[in-house]
């Protein structure tokens, strides 16, 4: 039994549907001729804080009870995951706090306030930013929503392949990048669910392989330290989510650095959407001609697009 | 009598339909929080060759009869334009023949030779492409399809605003930006004809205000060389534009440089979408609360997403 199953990824689609976007689905004739396949674009750059995170961190919220939700929610995150909660606590009307390294961006520590959230600034390290954590949580009782292995996160993210399936319901295969594994994981159990035969493929950085690794030895491991372009994807697969990967996945490409930030651009290029690199990782693998999706019909989530616009990575 | 009318438009409606995007209508709430009106965003950047163009070419060009169409078109342009005739003619099968100034931009170049058009280098000065056109012309009995003036041209441009109008039919206002004023004088054409109450802005550059100069004074004229960041907007107002100018706006707002950059940066910020300087202006005016649109639900026409990325204005 695996820790998320389809029923979860059905109630969180009910539960965030009046709350988040459906986002557009897009395509562009250029970039299936350079890609050598038939490219469908879920936009969830296009998603509100700009990113596929509003999803899971509003399953999250909205499936707490009236009890739990009194106390509020806590996370620790430099990114996506901060604003997406601070938002979802806003639409709830309860309280977040949100632990940050004291070396985040300034982008998204503004993001986060503006949305609401109480900052908690702590020393950018893992163990700093647990330990405040779990000091707000002891003295608030709120409830931790851990980024990307929350089983409540993991069924939220899969209701962006609930809705793609159902726009696209003709798609030869799926994929997805892997950071923390959320996404992938939810793609992975939705996609599974309503397209038996889709063939699913996840995406990383050769430079953040640990998910490949654990993925190919069976066996949780946190790689070597994670060195890409693709700030998003720096994190490690998480326990709940390694498991959903095993089962599912069909095929599982890395990529290089050079071609995520290729992909990256030709993206820009070709659709004028503003992709951050993390999103650029499947379009990658795609240009690598990797995960046997040549001459398909391909779905692509494209997962947010926050990037620092002084700061792009071809110049 | 204006020299384009509402069933010219709706002629070119129905002509370009199958082969161009009914582009979505985006939306941001912090964009409308920043700029203090409820925005509705007609994404052209996401057009066919990245640019409402595509909707003028492929009414002229599908306008032509069979006997005009077996010479071919011809035009003379380093910008959107010559793509989208390039694309038009491929479209119904004709030749295309577009005169290039040396020092167009490689990207421009190689777009129209990836679409099928034909080349011909010029020097740059209006002088030489008026002459190369025109020996083309002489030469191959082709049909010259102005960028801008062309009243096919013009009403396929307002097909946009058909779209938008029909997707969004409560707008108070629409508002698109000046170059040669293609787009605006069909715009305002369906819009008045459409929705006979709601307030028309044109909106322009300070530093390319030809448009704004001669329709204040009610005379046509050149203004000062155009000296803007807004590359698609350095033409001059058609003499066939400026009447329907004339009788159709309600205001009319220029705008700083310095707006048009941060309005871009904005847009890409908050909506995560590509666009060129040019689709920023009238965002820019909405930045200077200029064109009387606060608190209204305002209609802009984003205009196309074709950037040099090595190269933003913001750097």
């Amino acid at each position: 039994m695996l820790p998320v199953t389809f029923n979860d990824v059905a109630a969180a689609a009910r539960r965030v549907a009046p709350h988040v976007h459906r986002t557009p689905v897009l395509r562009s004739r250029r970039l299936n001729d350079i890609l050598g396949a038939d490219i469908f674009l879920k936009c969830e750059n296009l998603q509100r804080i700009g990113a596929f995170k509003a999803r899971g961190a509003h399953n999250a919220v909205l499936a707490l009870t009236d009890e739990q939700a009194a106390r509020g929610v806590v996370t620790h995150s430099s990114g996506n995951h901060a604003a997406a909660l601070s938002l979802a606590a806003a639409t709830r009307g309860i309280r977040a706090d949100i632990v940050m390294p004291e070396n985040a961006p300034r982008a998204k520590v503004e993001s986060v306030r503006r949305l609401g959230g109480q900052i908690t600034m702590c020393e950018p390290t893992i163990a700093a930013r647990e330990a405040a954590a779990a000091a707000i949580v002891a003295s608030t009782g709120g409830t931790l929503v851990h980024p990307y292995d929350d089983p409540h996160v993991i069924a939220g993210q899969g209701t962006a392949a609930v809705e793609f399936l159902d726009e696209c319901p003709d798609l030869d295969a799926i994929t997805a990048p892997v950071g923390g594994g959320g996404l992938m994981a939810g793609t992975a159990i939705a996609a599974r669910h309503i397209c038996p035969s889709i063939r699913i493929v996840a995406t990383e950085p050769e430079q953040a392989d640990d998910a490949w690794r654990s993925w190919s030895s069976g066996s949780w491991t946190a790689g070597d330290p994670p060195n890409t372009v693709a700030d998003g994807l720096r994190t490690t697969i998480g326990h709940n989510g390694l498991p959903i990967l095993r089962a599912l996945l069909d095929d599982f490409a890395t990529v290089s650095e050079a071609s995520i930030v290729e992909a990256m651009r030709l993206v820009w290029e070709t659709t004028k959407l503003v992709i951050e690199p993390s999103s650029a990782v499947p379009v990658a693998a795609l240009l690598e001609r990797k995960g046997g999706m040549q001459g398909k019909r391909v779905g692509v989530i494209l997962t947010g697009g926050n990037v620092d616009l002084d700061k792009l990575p071809w110049q």
